[in-house]
């Protein structure tokens, strides 16, 4: 069993890639696609594009399922929350403005509350 | 100049490694620490933390300052915000059930309007 921090590793390992990257933006758009038709805009050869699948499928990111010759591929976004979990601590860098303006509304308040008494 | 992608390739490569994220995550909770603080929790060797600090560095996620022999480290959040960005498109897929709400709330008030006329 791997876990949370392997799955992280393995997450993280297969988005810094940017053709990985550009596939799992389809599949946020497409729903479903098939190997050839995710291969298609891509430079590079049929061979390069699975083995970038199976990093995705490995990392949990995609799944592949096959009817007659036709492989069909699905995004599974469950390592991409994960991720995003992990990150979500460090808003409060960005939101550091917004808490200013909520505490400084929160004293407005309670002033407001104590002139009121 | 590094573009975009690129920037989103180092962040994430950046992300791959637990130590880097244990360092990250330090520097989440303290502000700043100087490298041998940053060591200390770790079972690697210090030219292996300095590394890891390198990578950091090189991905924009930290900054580091020298006074006389100390060496402050920051953490610099900007990158975790644009990962975060290109991550989000993903949020649908989990919200769905939220969206779905939204929608019968949204069918529910356009219907409360039409009877009111």
């Amino acid at each position: 069993m791997v876990n949370y921090s392997e799955r992280l590793d393995r997450t993280f390992a297969a988005l810094v890639d940017p053709t990985r990257r550009a596939i799992l933006a389809r599949l946020e758009r497409e729903e479903s696609a098939s190997v050839s038709e995710l291969a298609r805009p891509f430079a590079i050869k049929l061979p390069a594009v699975m083995k970038h699948l199976d990093v995705l499928d490995e990392a949990g990111l995609i799944t592949r399922s096959k009817i007659g010759r036709i492989v069909t591929v699905r995004l599974s976004p469950e390592p991409i929350r994960e991720a995003m979990d992990w990150l979500r601590r460090y808003e409060r860098f960005w939101s550091a403005s917004l808490d200013r303006l909520a505490v400084h509304a929160e004293a407005n308040e309670a002033e407001m509350q104590e002139k009121g008494k």
